[in-house]
């Protein structure tokens, strides 16, 4: 379910060391991308847009300016351009295993 | 050494948990940072920028587009903007400790 695989043609593998990997997502309005999972990430927005985020039949709704950051809790989910702009964004994976118990999934992003 | 402490006025931080502490810089041509240190972190830029990066005697001269990607190995330096646009950029900086033995300190940004 690793983004870069289900939907190569949306997330590129933009940098990759042995802490992190970056991927850079970008894609137009209406495109959907296929179920796939992050990792605990930290998001910046690279472009304005409007998305929904859906997994076991929740879903969210989301809007974000260019140059917003945002946790994204290790989760599983698919998404969709809702909007009328590009979505550009970077995603910072952690490849560490997360210290502490493990935290309850989420859907979507969180913070900032 | 914290950017946040010596440069409050350039580092803001715009995001923390238990994992990572997201700091966003920003400045205008001609200014500087004081002496400070950073983790392992990753820079994503928000504006182009060219900046001198020094540290014991040694300097790099860096220029980045908007929307660059580039691992900062922990390290300690001050920076100038010498170029003629503001820098904005945002620093994802990792909490928990490296694995494996020490790296050699660098000096600027690397990778993307």
């Amino acid at each position: 379910m690793d983004p870069t695989e289900v939907s190569p043609e949306l997330y590129t593998t933009v940098f990759e060391n042995e802490r992190v990997r970056v991927l850079k997502y970008r894609d137009v309005p209406g495109d959907c991308t296929k179920p796939h999972t992050h990792p605990d990430s930290v998001m910046v927005t690279l472009s304005s847009f409007r998305r929904r985020i859906s997994a076991g039949g929740r879903n969210v709704e989301v809007e974000l300016p260019a140059g917003a950051v945002r946790w994204v809790g290790a989760q599983e989910h698919a998404g969709e351009n809702i909007g009328d702009t590009e979505t550009v964004s970077i995603f910072v994976e952690l490849k560490e295993p997360a210290p502490g118990p493990p935290a309850e999934p989420t859907l979507g992003p969180t913070g900032g």
